[in-house]
C-alpha cells in the first residue's frame, strides 16, 4: 500500500514519514520545502520504500500525478505560523485553505478515499468550554491560522459527505519532541542562546497551554485510524492537563542552567488573537485505549535536549 | 455615509439596496452579474445615491477601489447553489471563502470598521440540536457550500480580532419574496408552468425546512446592526417553525390551480448534502425586538404571486 504524506519534511510529516516506513508502508513525501528540512528525512532517504517529490501543494496538477496509486494522504503541510498571521493574511489562505482544497480535488480526481488531516485545537478560538470537547460550542474564530484550519476541515468534511471519502481529522494542542523548531521553546532556546541573562517574554507568562509529545502523537494518529471508522473521525490530541508559560520557561532554564531576568510584556495574550487558555478535552481519543507516554514537563525537557544536539536548526530557520 | 453592497443586483442584495436609499444612505452597488439581475436595480439606478459598480471579488485590486470612502460593508455576493455543488467544487471556493477574503482584504486597506454578512443555516450541517442555537454543537460540513461560508464566518472573525473590525453574521434559513430566482419554488414554479400534470420531487417530499421572508429578513438586519454593539455579532434568522416540502408544494399548487401527479425520487435527501431538517433557533434576533410579520405559508404564496407576475426570470436564469 502505498501513503503519501504532504508537509513530509516538517516535523510532525518527517516523523510520521519515518514510523509508516517503519510498519512497512511505500511511502511517497511531499514538501516545498518552504519550512522543511531536508535533514529530517536522512534516514528516509536511504530507504528504498520511500519517494520524495519537490513540489508546491498550489500546483494542482503536479499534485495529482504526484498522488497516483496511493491509497492515504497524510496532509500535514500547512503554515503553521500562528502568531504572524495578522502580517500576511493571504499565507494561512493559501497554504491552507486552498493547498488543502488542492489535496482533496488530487485525492478526488485520483480516486482515493482516505485522508488524514492535522488541525489544531485553535479551530475552538476561545471556547467557553474548558477542557474543550470536539463537539464544543460553535467556534468563534480569533485567529487567521485557526480560521483556515478550520475551514480546511470543512471541505474536508464536505468532501467526504459529497464523494465518499472518510477522514481523520487530529486537532492538536502544541507538539513537542524530536525536530520541533517552531514555538515557544524554539524561541526561548535561541534568546537564552544569544544573552543568558535576560529572557523577554510575550504576555504575563500566565497562558495556560497544553503540550504533547511527538511520539504519543504519531501514536494516536495510527490508533484512531485502525480503530475509528466513521465517515468523519474528528480527535482532539493532548495530554490531560496544562501548564503556564513560565512553568515552561523555569524548566528550559534548569535544563539550560541559566537563571536570565524575565522581562514580560504584559497583558494576559502573547499576541494578538494568542489564546490565554488552550486545554483540549482528550476522552475520546483516550477511550480508544491510548494514552500519552510522556507528560509536559518531560516533552519539554526532551525538546530542549533535542534542540541542544541539533543547533544547526537555528541557523537553517529564519 | 456611504454603504456598500456586494451581490447588490442579486435577490437579497437589491431589495438590501432598495431599503438603504429609503433610509437616506448613499450605495454603492457591486456586482459582477454572473447571476444578478439588471432590472432588480431599475428603481436604485434612477436614484442620485446609487453607484453601480461592475466588478469581479476576485478582483481584488479593482475592489480596493470600489470601497474607498465606504463606512461599511454588506457582503452578500455569493455563490448561492447548494445542490450543485459537487458539480464544480472550486465555485464555492473562489466565488465564496476567496471572495470574501478579498473583501476583507479591501475593507482592511481601506481602514473600513464595519462588515455585514450573509450566511446560511448550511453552516450547521446536520445538527444534532434542533431547532440549532447560534451556540449550537461544533458543526461538521456536509455541503461545499455550508462549508464555504462557515469559512467565511471564520476569515470575517479572525478579521476582527485581528484588525479591530466589527461584524454582523446573519445565518439564512432560505429567503422568500420579490426577486427570488434561486430554490424548490422557483424549480417547481417551472415545471409546473412546462407541465401542469406531472412534478418531480427530488426525495420523499418530507424534508423539513424553514424559511423567511425577504422584507421580515431585511428589518432583522437592519435591527440587528443598530441593536447589537459586540466585536462579532452572530444571529440565526428565520420564522419560528418549518413545514414540509410537501405543504410548500400543496401551496403552490393551490395557488396555481394545479392538481399534478407526484413523482418523489425517494430517500429523506432531495440531493448529495441535502439537510433533512433545517429549523434554527431565533430566540436571540427575537429578544432584541424583531418578530417576522409574515409566516412560512404567506411567504410562499408571496412568492409564488412575484413569479407570475414576473414570470421573465425564468427566461434570464439557466
Amino acid at each position: 500500500m502505498i501513503v503519501a504524506v504532504t508537509g513530509c519534511a516538517g516535523f510532525i510529516g518527517s516523523n510520521l514519514v519515518d514510523r509508516l516506513l517503519d510498519f512497512g508502508y511505500v511511502v511517497t513525501g511531499i514538501d516545498n520545502f518552504s519550512t522543511g528540512q531536508k535533514r529530517f528525512l536522512s534516514q528516509a532517504l536511504l530507504n528504498p520504500r520511500f519517494k520524495l517529490i519537490e513540489i508546491d501543494l498550489l500546483n494542482l496538477d503536479g499534485l495529482k500525478v504526484a498522488l497516483k496509486d496511493c491509497e492515504i494522504v497524510f496532509h500535514l503541510a500547512a503554515n503553521a505560523d500562528v502568531r504572524f498571521g495578522t502580517d500576511h493574511p493571504h499565507k494561512d489562505l493559501e497554504q491552507n485553505t486552498i493547498a488543502t482544497f488542492n489535496v482533496l480535488e488530487a485525492i478526488r480526481s485520483n480516486g482515493i478515499k482516505k485522508i488524514v488531516f492535522s488541525s489544531t485545537g485553535s479551530v475552538y478560538g476561545e471556547s467557553p468550554v474548558i477542557p474543550t470537547p470536539e463537539d464544543g460550542p460553535f467556534p468563534i474564530q480569533t485567529s487567521l491560522y485557526g480560521a483556515s484550519k478550520a475551514a480546511c476541515e470543512g471541505l474536508i468534511s464536505a468532501y467526504c459527505e459529497g464523494f465518499g471519502i472518510q477522514s481523520w481529522i487530529f486537532r492538536f494542542v502544541s507538539i513537542l519532541g524530536e525536530r520541533y523548531t517552531h514555538g515557544h521553546i524554539f524561541d526561548f532556546y535561541q534568546k537564552l542562546k544569544n544573552n543568558p541573562s535576560y529572557l523577554p517574554v510575550l504576555g504575563n507568562g500566565k497562558q495556560r497551554k497544553s503540550y504533547l509529545y511527538i511520539q504519543d502523537c504519531i501514536d494516536a494518529i495510527m490508533l484512531a485510524i485502525q480503530k475509528s471508522g466513521e465517515k468523519v473521525n474528528i480527535f482532539n490530541l493532548g495530554v490531560s492537563d496544562y501548564v503556564e508559560v513560565n512553568d515552561s520557561i523555569s524548566w528550559i532554564c534548569q535544563e539550560l542552567a541559566v537563571s536570565p531576568r524575565l522581562d514580560y510584556s504584559g497583558g494576559d495574550r502573547g499576541w494578538i488573537g494568542d489564546n490565554p487558555f488552550i486545554f483540549l478535552d482528550t476522552n475520546k481519543i483516550q477511550s480508544l485505549g491510548w494514552k500519552p507516554k510522556l507528560g509536559i514537563r518531560e516533552g519539554v525537557i526532551k525538546t530542549v535536549e533535542y534542540l541542544r544536539a541539533n543547533e544547526w536548526v537555528f541557523v537553517s530557520r529564519r
